[in-house]
């Protein structure tokens, strides 16, 4: 991975009706310092976050993750975000991005601990290559995610379902997986439901339909699964959202682990039973998901 | 608050036999930019932390804290932190707080993504005034964290027990505190039994005996707490770690939350229900607690 751009934004309130935002952009060498030791982000993982997929260029599903960005906003107390700001931050960070796959992140911390406002800032880098995980396919664990299915319903504070940047259980869950020998882990609800991967969203086939676990059990509702069900349903098939018990996942046609920058990487064993796996259709997904969305 | 004093610390491996670290050591001005944008911490929320109170330049119970850093560490898949470079890092922070109350920060980040090495640093700044928690009381509010009481003994990839830099959620339960009126909030877990704060440990009195959650059921061990329960045994009182059902706490004689910063704060409201409040007695903690301890 090699970064191509950081800017730092002055966040805009959401009733700022400016249509020109370059004095609210900084841009930042990414290797150099640009935050301070103050930054609530730093300290208590405090905001939240999107990664964007950009293909040759073109940034995929801004849309749709500056929406989840506003709904993670809502979740956590943080001002409603200027989506026309960020727009025009990530149309900046995208015309660096060059030919070939890369990321945009957009971060969005609280701000500087007793400070009067957040802080905010996009980055940009090329992505890592993905290509053997979107054709030979992913090994994975299944994880024990702690909560019932019934606790996001009741327990709001624990910001199930929001993009925080607290993601430290999630990149210890990817440890864990790679400790056994897998690739990645599915996210199990202590009653025993599917719910998703640490950074990724989970999707299966059941002859010619396609299910994926119902958001309203405390998971990100995943931008790519979103674009992905709008694709096959126009090719003709049927897609759900379903509480999906986790004995399903490995009685699964087949299945994948769908998101913004390794788009679909199919299933090929869970917790080393494996999986069907038809090379042929993960490859007309990908090229999809590759192709220029809005 | 007002910072005092900030260090970028070069983390030295364990098994580095040096007694001078100063060329490890890096001031840098608490205000101005020293993180980049490429910070697991800032991304991920991935890393850890200590907060070590300090009165009139003494840092209190420095040795329990680096034991917790060093827990957290190996909880989290981190190099074992140089304990000698902490407390030489700590001293520095510590010659920096003059009079009155201060606190310390360790930070221990998995590093720059894709970099190869944490990143640590060390923060000092005034403590805020927490007079009013101290001699008045706090009401809190109990709130479900989710997790039964088995949850870490099954899923340690849920890190708990780790202070990690993954706050976001204990932020958010403050927050749900104050919308409901009260001060603090003090975890429950799914199956009835109390935790602890979101930045405190949580003490009850029963006559004669001080009590406090057992840490096995995926709490932080709290430094103030242990410092206190030594205290408490050496005048006379029982201490013990228990399971302790919810409804144990509105019926106890009393109850603190206890902390690095605040000290101990008595609870004189659980969910709307007065508790009994013991003001000499607290006064007495406090004074201990304020006493240095080592």
């Amino acid at each position: 991975m090699a970064w191509r751009f950081a800017l730092m934004t002055d966040p805009a309130a959401s009733d700022d009706d400016r249509t020109d935002f370059s004095t609210t952009f900084t841009e930042v060498d990414p290797s150099a310092p640009a935050l301070t030791v103050g930054e609530l982000s730093t300290q208590r993982g405090d905001g939240i976050f999107e990664s964007i997929g950009v293909v040759d260029g073109h940034a995929q599903e801004v849309e749709a993750h500056l929406e989840r960005l506003a709904h993670s906003a809502h979740l956590c107390d943080l001002p409603e975000p200027h989506i026309a700001q960020w727009r025009e931050a990530i149309a900046r960070a995208a015309a660096r991005c060059g030919d070939g796959e890369a990321v945009i992140k957009l971060i969005l911390s609280r701000g500087v601990e007793h400070g009067p406002a957040p802080t905010a800032w996009v980055t940009a880098a090329t992505a890592g290559d993905f290509t053997a995980a979107r054709t030979h396919g992913i090994r994975v664990v299944t994880l024990d995610r702690g909560y019932d299915i019934g606790v996001p319903a009741r327990a709001p504070w624990l910001l199930l379902g929001a993009k925080t940047l607290s993601y430290a259980v999630n990149m210890a869950a990817i440890r864990e997986a790679k400790r056994r020998g897998a690739d990645d882990a599915v996210f199990v609800s202590s009653d025993g439901f599917v719910l998703e991967a640490p950074t990724a969203s989970l999707i299966l086939r059941r002859g010619d339909t396609f299910v994926t676990p119902a958001p309203n059990g405390g998971i990100l509702h995943g931008t790519t699964q979103l674009s992905l069900f709008e694709h096959l349903a126009l090719q003709g098939f049927a897609t759900a959202y379903e509480t999906i018990p986790a004995t399903d996942l490995v009685a699964a046609d087949a299945a994948w682990l769908v998101s913004s920058v390794r788009l679909a990487a199919p299933i090929v064993a869970v917790d080393g039973q494996e999986l069907p796996h038809d090379a042929a259709f993960t490859a007309s997904m990908n090229a999809y998901l590759r192709s220029p969305r809005d």
